[in-house]
C-alpha cells in the first residue's frame, strides 16, 4: 500500500467522483413522505450496485419501512470497521426558496469556493460517498480493500429511524465490528477537523394541566376559578433558579465536571462565541453562570421549554379561562444522568406544585442517556493524527450539544465505540433550502478517510 | 291607568305574545356572517312594524353594518325612558348539537317548566319582547303609552358592535333620555330578580417576546441561547404574589372596599358557591385570599392569562428553541382603576423584567373602565320595589363580573345611568346549542316591565 499514490488517485478522480455523487443526489429519496418510497428503493439499489463495484458483498435488506443496505468485504483480520451513513434526505419544502431544483445537482463557484448544491449534498449523501470514494481509490491502487469492512446504510434517518433498533437487534451478530465510523457530523469550524467524543442525551416530556372541566368566561369566573395557564407558567418558571441551574430534585446526579485537560483543549479551540451568538441575533450568553461557552453546549445539562399552548391564541382577543394548558419540556443530559429517574423526579415536582382542583397528564417523549466515547483505545488517537495530517491543523476531540442516537445504539446493542467524523460546515444549510456541500469537504473528506484507513489498518 | 287590569291582560295575551316572539325568532338574524345580512334587515323591518303597531314613530336607520331601529313616542313629560335591546343573534354551529332547527322555535314542556326553544330566545329577542309586550298591554288597556319613550335596538351586538359608538355620537341629542333600561342580563338566580349596579371594566394586552432572530435547535444552542418561552413564563408567573394579589405597580389605585351595607346585602343573597364551582368541575375558590366569593367576582380586579403560545405545539416533539413566544393577558377592573395607566405600568414592568437580547412588542386590545351606577336616584329603588312585588322576593342590587360596554356608553356618550334588568337564567344556553328562554321569564318579565313602567311614570 502506498498512501501517497492513493491520495494522488483521489485527487485525479475528483471529477468522476463528483459525477457519481450527483447521480446519487438526483434520486429523490425523501424518507418521510410515502410518495417517495420508490425513490428510497432506488437510492438503496444504487448504493448496492456501487458497493458491489468495490468488490463488497452488498445487498438491500427489507424492513417494515425503507430498506437497509448492508455490505461486507475486505481482507479477514483486525481491524474490522463498520461504516454508517444514511441515504435518505429531508423534504424540500418550501420549494420556492430554492434557487434551483433540489434534485438537479450542480457544482457551483461561490466566493468561498466550489460547492455541490442539492438536497442531501451534505446530509448525508456527500458525506457517505467520501468513504466509498476512499475505498474506490484504495481498491484501484492496490487491488484490494484496506481491512475487513461492514458497510451499513439506513434510509430512515430523517424520519425517526423506526426500523433501526429492531434491525440492529435482529442482525447484531452480523453487524458487530471492532469500531464504528459514522460520517454524519461536521468539522469543528471550516478549517479544524474533529472527532466527537461526547454527545448529550435527551429526555422529552409533555405536560397538560387541567383546571375547570370546560372553558370559562373570565367575566363570569375570573378571580375565583383556577386558571391552568397561570398554574403552568408558575411551574415552568420554577424549573430554573436565579443562577440558571435546573431545580428538579436530583437533576445534577451523575453530572461530571470536565477535567483540566479537556477544559484546556476546548479553550484552545478558540470558539468564536461572539459570532456564534451574533449569527442568531444574540449578544450575550444566557443559561448557567460561571461556565465557558463550549462547556455549556457540550457538557452541561439543560432544561428547555420547546412549546407551550393554552387558551385563545388566534387573532384578536377572547376573555377565556381555558380548561387546559400544555407545554413540551426537554432536558439535555450529560455524564451518567439517568433519563427515567429525572422524568420521575420532574413529574413528582410538578405534582407537588399543583394547586387544588388541578390535575396533570404527562406524555413521555424521547429518552436517551448521554454518550461518552472511550477514547483510550488506540483507534481514536490514530484517527485524530490522520485527520491532523490531512488538514494541517490539530484535529480536536469535541463534544456535541445534540443527541445522535445511532452512536448510542452501536454501544448499547453492538458493544462498539463509535467515532463520529464528518466534514460538514456550519453553512451547509442541511434541512433547509439550498443545501450544499463544499467540494473541499468532499475532496479532503475522501482523503481523510484514506489516511484514517491506512493508519488504522497499518 | 289600572295596573291590575294591565297585568291581567298580559296573562291573557301570553299565547298571542308567544306567537309574535316565535315570528321574530324565525328570522335568521346572525350578525357576524354576511350571508345573513338580509335576515338582519328583515328582523329590523319586523321590529319597525311592531313598534309602529304600538303607536311609536319607528324607523330603520342605516349604518355601515346592520341597521339600528329607533322609535319615539308616548306622552311628553318626565320620565323619558330609553329602552335598549339587540335583534341579532349568535351563529348556530355546531348545528348537529341542536335537537331541532334553531330557527324553528317551539314551546316545549320540560321538567322545570315550559321553555321557548330557539336561537335568540333568551339572547336577546325574548328579552326585548318582554318590554314591547308590556307596552302592548298598556296601550290596549289605556289607549296610550305610560311615558315618553325612546326605543333603541341594535343588530351588531353579537359581532362587536362596530357601528354603535359612531351612531350614538352622531345621534346623541336624539337618543338622550332620563334613564336607560337594558334588558340583556339575567336574574340573580332562577327565583331572585336583580338590577346590576356595577360592572367590571376590561383591559386586554398582548405581548410577544423575541429572543434569537430565528428558531434554533436545542441541541446546538440549548444552555447558551436565551429561550423566549422561559422569559415569558417567568414574567407571567410574577404577575401575582403568593396571596393572589396582582403585582403590577399601582394596580390597586382606585380599588374601593365594598361598604358594609353592600357586603351584608351580597351575603344575604346566599350565593351557592359550591354548586357554582361544582358545575365546572372545581371544589375550591382560587384567587385572592380573604374575600367572599361574590366580592371576588363583582368588586375585585383580576389579571388573567387568556392565551399563550410559543414553539412547537403540534403532535410529537420538536427540540426547538423558538425565536418568539406570546401571551394574551387581560385585566378586569373595578372602581376608578385607570385602564391606560395600568396598561402603561404593566408594559413598564414587563420591560424591566426582560433579560439582555430580548425585546417585547405589545398589541393593545379592549380597554374600558369599570361601571358604577348611581343608585341614589329614585328610579333604581322604584324599579327594585316593582321587581320585588312581581317576583315575591326581595330584588337585589348585584354586580357583574363581566363588562357590558353599552352601559358605559350610555353614561359616557349620553350622560345617562342605565338600569340593567333582565330575566335570563343560568341554564339558558345562550351562545350555545339548544338555547331556550323560560316561558316564566317571558311572562313575569313582561309583567315586571309593566310594574316598573307604572312605578316610574306614577
Amino acid at each position: 500500500m502506498s498512501l501517497p499514490s492513493i491520495l494522488t488517485r483521489i485527487d485525479a478522480s475528483m471529477p468522476a467522483a463528483l459525477e457519481r455523487l450527483m447521480d446519487l443526489l438526483r434520486i429523490k429519496s425523501i424518507s418521510t413522505d410515502p410518495a417517495f418510497a420508490g425513490d428510497c428503493e432506488a437510492a438503496a439499489d444504487w448504493l448496492v450496485d456501487d458497493l458491489q463495484s468495490l468488490g463488497l458483498a452488498a445487498e438491500k435488506r427489507k424492513t417494515p419501512g425503507h430498506p437497509m443496505v448492508v455490505a461486507h468485504g475486505g481482507p479477514e483480520g483486525a481491524p474490522h470497521l463498520l461504516f454508517y451513513g444514511h441515504y435518505d434526505v429531508q423534504p424540500v419544502d418550501p420549494l420556492e426558496l430554492w434557487e434551483r431544483d433540489p434534485f438537479d445537482p450542480e457544482v457551483q463557484d461561490t466566493p468561498k469556493g466550489q460547492v455541490i448544491r442539492a438536497r442531501g449534498a451534505s446530509d448525508d449523501k456527500g458525506q457517505l460517498m467520501t468513504f466509498l470514494e476512499a475505498l474506490r481509490a484504495w481498491k484501484a491502487e492496490t487491488g484490494t480493500l484496506p481491512c475487513k469492512l461492514t458497510i451499513f446504510f439506513e434510509g430512515e434517518e430523517e424520519s425517526g429511524s423506526p426500523s433501526l433498533i429492531p434491525f440492529m437487534k435482529e442482525n447484531a451478530e452480523e453487524l458487530k465490528a471492532d469500531v464504528a465510523l459514522i460520517c454524519d457530523t461536521g468539522l469543528f469550524d471550516s478549517k479544524v477537523p474533529a472527532i466527537i467524543t461526547q454527545l448529550r442525551g435527551l429526555l422529552g416530556e409533555e405536560l397538560t394541566i387541567t383546571g375547570p372541566s370546560k372553558d370559562l368566561h373570565s367575566g363570569m369566573y375570573g378571580g375565583l376559578a383556577i386558571n391552568p395557564i397561570r398554574v403552568l407558567t408558575r411551574i415552568l418558571a420554577a424549573l430554573h433558579d436565579e443562577t440558571g441551574r435546573v431545580t428538579v430534585p436530583g437533576f445534577y446526579e451523575g453530572v461530571p465536571e470536565i477535567g483540566d485537560n479537556m477544559k484546556k483543549s476546548w479553550e484552545a479551540l478558540g470558539f468564536d462565541e461572539k459570532s456564534f451568538l451574533g449569527d442568531v441575533g444574540l449578544s450575550e450568553r444566557a443559561g448557567e453562570k460561571g461556565r465557558m461557552a463550549l462547556e455549556q453546549l457540550w457538557s452541561r445539562p439543560t432544561c428547555e421549554i420547546n412549546g407551550i399552548s393554552g387558551g385563545y391564541t388566534g387573532d384578536g382577543f377572547k376573555t377565556v379561562l381555558p380548561s387546559q394548558a400544555s407545554a413540551k419540556v426537554s432536558f439535555r443530559l450529560v455524564g451518567t444522568q439517568n433519563p427515567e429517574a429525572i422524568r420521575a423526579s420532574f413529574r413528582k415536582m410538578v405534582q407537588e406544585m399543583l394547586p387544588p382542583d388541578c390535575t396533570v397528564a404527562f406524555t413521555p417523549h424521547s429518552s436517551g442517556p448521554a454518550g461518552q466515547m472511550d477514547t483510550s483505545g488506540a483507534a481514536f488517537e490514530t484517527a485524530r493524527l490522520a485527520l491532523t495530517e490531512e488538514w494541517g491543523v490539530e484535529a480536536a476531540y469535541v463534544g456535541c450539544g445534540g443527541s445522535i442516537p445511532i452512536a448510542g445504539y452501536f454501544k448499547s446493542i453492538l458493544g462498539m465505540d463509535a467515532m463520529l467524523i464528518g466534514f460538514g460546515k456550519d453553512d451547509d444549510q442541511i434541512h433547509s433550502p439550498n443545501e450544499k456541500y463544499d467540494v473541499e469537504s468532499f475532496h479532503k473528506g475522501t482523503r481523510s478517510w484514506a489516511r484514517i484507513l491506512a493508519a488504522l489498518s497499518a
